[in-house]
């Protein structure tokens, strides 16, 4: 939760926002092969943490998770999912989050409306890599990409957060959403096949994969550019239809 | 929400309980070939409304939500899931709960928590349907089990998010949870088929059901029982090794 993000914008009991409810985001991006997840580092705390933000009086909640995402990233056309509310009484942790609000100011009251339990709610997003422009806010030292093998250890439970967000995503890897989100316009089937073996953290065995794939009916053939020497230049593929919901609406 | 079920345990700001937070439950039973729903009345109103109640302030989310469960139906080992959280702002609708709080008794100030914004973590529960005894509290009219297909309006999006809970509920039939929570015990071939046939709402072959059911390795044949006349009896099947993990927890 980035906390101390809108604790600015309001006072100490937190008018405008709904409380004990927080959003936090595990955005997924993939380069090089690997899978990404966008981190934000607290200003002169060193503690690293998802992004995060709260739910305004009048404002859908999933209109706020998409208002959290596209802050940090720059892009409005987002995949975003629910996937589980973090409700445990054990993450409630009011010290660490003193800790990065001194570090930003003023010393909070310890009635402070962001001092008190958060229920979060997790939400996955999938974004083109190549398109997202991490963006941090004044309060932070950085937002970056990190891979998912190497991430610093994040503040409260939200390394555990990361791990449910990727099984959410395994467990919807059959729709077409994730490869069309998380790779350009045009990829290859071998682009593909890796996006897939590194979100499963498998070996996939190519004909059997590329049978798969083409079966379901969702890939259409990019008409291939004669560029000289690339006689033996893999087939561009693109999803057919690129209609998708993007509003994660019911 | 059965927000009346907890007001007259708290002061008109809520102490005790999380704020802006609730929890609905669809409570799925099976029995006669239908899939049935447990709903509640409120006392006086005629309204229909999903069980449903807060998260104290040092409790488990998904604790809240088990005790909630537990309170309608007298049972412990429930399964539960979390499946959607409810948060668009045109589901606010104080009107109806002052109603419904009204008819209990005191009417409620404007700025009592319970006419506030709520968002709402939307879990089911399977449980066996003999097993089950619907519990009314003391403000509602009745606690009783309801067709799908047949169910009385319902108050807020009460409808809507039974709906959302069906299709979750389908699309994690390939669980074996989903059988062994709506199932006795013991089962003939055809029990089995008739739950899956309700939950998808469709007919499905039965040579291709049984094969697939079998290929699961999840299904064990019951001894026969010799029982005279009943040479045509069905075998009975039950589940391999029963230990489920009842609390939802990541």
């Amino acid at each position: 939760m980035t906390k101390v993000q809108t604790a600015g914008e309001t006072d100490e009991k937190g008018e405008g926002f709904l409380k004990s409810i927080a959003i936090d985001a595990v955005i997924f991006g993939f380069h090089d092969n690997q899978l990404k997840v966008l981190l934000i580092e607290y200003k002169g705390t060193g503690l690293f943490a998802l992004p995060g933000g709260f739910i305004k009086t009048e404002e859908d909640l999933n209109n706020a998770a998409l208002r959290v995402v596209s802050e940090r990233i720059g892009l409005e056309d987002i995949f975003l999912e629910q996937f589980y509310v973090f409700g445990d009484y054990s993450r409630y942790n009011p010290a660490q989050f003193k800790i990065i609000m001194s570090a930003n100011g003023a010393v909070p009251a310890d009635d402070h409306w962001l001092l008190k339990r958060f229920i979060s709610i997790g939400y996955y997003a999938l974004v083109d890599f190549t398109r997202a422009k991490p963006t941090p806010a004044a309060i932070f030292d950085s937002c970056d990409w990190y891979d998912l093998n190497n991430m610093p250890p994040l503040i409260q439970d939200h390394t555990f957060i990361v791990k449910k967000a990727l099984n959410s995503l395994r467990s919807n890897l059959d729709h077409k959403v994730v490869g069309l989100n998380l790779l350009p316009q045009d990829f290859t089937m071998g682009d593909l096949q890796k996006l897939y073996e590194t979100i499963l953290g498998k070996k996939l065995l190519r004909p059997a994969f590329q049978r798969k794939m083409l079966a379901l009916g969702i890939l259409e053939r990019v008409a291939k550019k004669w560029t000289g020497g690339a006689h033996k230049a893999p087939y561009l593929y693109k999803f057919i239809n690129e209609t998708i919901d993007f509003s994660s609406k019911p």
